[in-house]
């Protein structure tokens, strides 16, 4: 008998044809000898619409308020999960994130999780009931509702299979597992039996499911054994885990690519010690979350830095910009929504060189020109043209291997 | 410095518009001095909404989810009250039953209070902070959310109002208070300066805002004062009162009428002893909330049973009254569901005997037929034929002298 955490997130529950589903695999789950505590994030687009809601109700959004309003989206769907268990004949209960003993600190609408203490989720488990705990929430050391942030329904699982000393934390996705690249794109990408946490960390949202990457590093911390697996099929899905150094591997384990940020060079700086200091600092105050940069080698006194931010950071980045260019004496700021970022991901790469030379190789043979380089110890990314990118995700995944044969 | 408990329903905070005009509302309250703590339902229909997802997703209601499910309701108009207060400059917080200090025991879906500990409540009003209670909720003795049921915001208000030694319990209606009769079907109507809680018992829901009977028993058992107004004028409402017996006082205070009832008659049941309790325990344990009753003069040993029951409860009332009907040789069950209700209802009538003949020589004057008769210490109800009710009113407003001079 095992003791399994399984997360449904917002797609899973959307409706009520799909909660039904989810409670018919969850009971199908116990009908083979096993304990199951849930986690569930609210239906659909539930938390969106209650966003949307407080926009019209107010401008302003005190964190206490937000909290109290998003929870109730996890309240209705961990209640609806109950019924829908009961008339399948398996006991169930739900829980708030206070009730399962999520302490958090009072850091509203991204509270972090001080302590689990889940003596209500462990007696509903000893009694041989499903306990269903609404993702995302807690209380705080001020006794106030907290939210954990989008995407902290994977926390709230992985704490909580950690507090429970749970077998294995089942994160469903819609599709079957991680693969080698996006399937939508590379009709031979394979489903992964097993990624590293460094190589989870590295992957990119687009085309594979991706726990919040919060969540992956509780995980990792406190040694939980995910599983990355979907409702849909009782297959395997992917299993996220510590690298196995005496296993042979492959050096590139999977391409991924991201359409999502666009390009954005400031021309002309003047090349002096604390102008980029100056410039990311503006952009942080800001809370852009920016990603690759990319400084060129200075010439005649002046430089060029590039960057990718998010589209929906780009009109705030540029007015920012446009104060930096008249601050610092930059000639101009260019922009470039066109792009997309291109990556290989593989922790085999520590252990061998190369894996940059050969991407430039293949993206050269395919013609696809590129703009910028960043990488790191297990992974290589290259900014191209939007255009060219699935055209560039094919050719990298057939060169490297990762095809089904 | 008055200490105002406010509740307001359903409709007032039904979308973003409605409670920003009710947090204005609340902000001029405190802007002319007063310290106010807010009670406030789920926003228009979204409980029925909930209660309709509960039916698609399960056949099973267990009454713990049920109270789950139905207080993310309150949960979610809670905190956008707070929004739109902030919005004005109002500091607020929102608070569930929980939080508020509603101690309750165990009956899920219909909780009964055993304790309100406002702690918190009175340290935000002592902070000068607008406090936000969800109506209808509380926890258990259980630690589990419970819901005190439809309409159980008035209650919420009013036991908050007793625990806090408010000054009154203001409960926000449409209209400007309690009317001597539907001002839609009589254009005289009179709004009543004050109501005593024996008459506001008595009047029926058509027609004139009536809080929840439980929250006037519990107002009256512990002297709240009460006052039913309208948010959108600043005119004094209908205050509910204990009755002073030195006032003089009108024999009619209202005349009030209900159509939500059918009448249903069990004819040719024996006479014997414990006839009508089986049929009433039959009905009682079906749920079915039997309204008045009357017995015919027994002739040749048999008798008819007349009732009314409301709409809702019909077909399983007919379902039962044909079981009843085979079981206890009975003739036949007729159904009329063309009627409706009138009432005179006066604390006057106390010591005014002759108010029951009046009202009949007023409707046979009118030519409107008697159905069914059946009268309290301070109440006359006549059934008669729905299409004339309208009728009886205006003639029964106008006989007892309520219309405006």
């Amino acid at each position: 008998m095992a003791l399994l955490v399984q997360k449904f997130g917002g797609t899973a529950v959307g409706d009520a044809e799909r909660i039904r589903a989810v409670a018919d695999h969850v009971a199908r789950t116990v009908r083979r000898g096993n304990q199951v505590v849930m986690v569930v994030s609210a239906m659909g687009k539930e938390t969106d619409d209650l966003l949307r809601l407080a926009k019209d109700v107010s401008s302003t959004h005190p964190g206490r308020e937000m909290d109290m309003l998003i929870t109730a989206g996890e309240r209705k769907s961990t209640a609806l999960m109950c019924m829908a268990l009961h008339d399948l004949g398996i006991p169930a209960d739900s829980f708030t994130g206070s009730q399962a003993g999520f302490l958090t600190d009072t850091t509203h609408t991204n509270a972090k999780i001080l302590a689990v203490r889940p003596d209500r989720i462990q007696e509903a488990v000893d009694d041989g009931r499903v306990a269903v705990v609404g993702g995302s929430q807690g209380v705080s050391t001020d006794n106030d509702v907290t939210f954990l942030g989008r995407g902290g329904s994977d926390t709230t699982a992985v704490a909580l299979a950690h507090a429970l000393g749970a077998d294995a934390c089942e994160l469903y996705t819609d599709v079957t597992g991680v693969f080698t690249t996006d399937p939508r794109v590379v009709s031979t990408a394979r489903k992964m039996p097993t990624v590293s946490f460094d190589e989870l960390l590295e992957m990119t949202a687009t085309g594979c499911p991706k726990p919040a990457m919060r969540s992956v590093e509780y995980a990792r911390t406190h040694g939980v054994r995910l599983h990355v697996r979907s409702a849909f099929t009782w297959q395997e899905g992917t299993w996220v885990t510590e690298e196995e150094p005496e296993m042979e591997q492959a050096i590139v384990s999977a391409v991924t690519h991201d359409m999502s940020e666009a390009k954005m060079t400031l021309a002309g700086l003047p090349d002096h010690p604390g102008v980029a200091a100056r410039v990311f600092r503006s952009l942080s105050d800001l809370g852009v979350n920016v990603d690759m940069i990319v400084q060129n080698v200075s010439a005649q006194g002046v430089t060029d830095i590039s960057f990718t931010v998010p589209h929906e950071d780009l009109a705030k980045t540029q007015e920012a910009a446009s104060a930096l260019v008249a601050e610092l004496g930059a000639s101009e700021v260019l922009v470039d929504t066109a792009i997309a970022r291109v990556s290989v991901v593989g922790a085999g790469m520590r252990s061998n060189p190369g894996v940059a030379a050969t991407m430039f190789e293949v993206l050269a043979t395919e013609e696809i020109n590129i703009a910028m380089i960043s990488t790191s110890a297990i992974r290589v990314s290259c900014v191209v043209e939007q255009v060219r990118v699935e055209d560039a995700v094919r050719a990298l995944h057939d060169a490297f291997g990762l095809s089904v044969v």
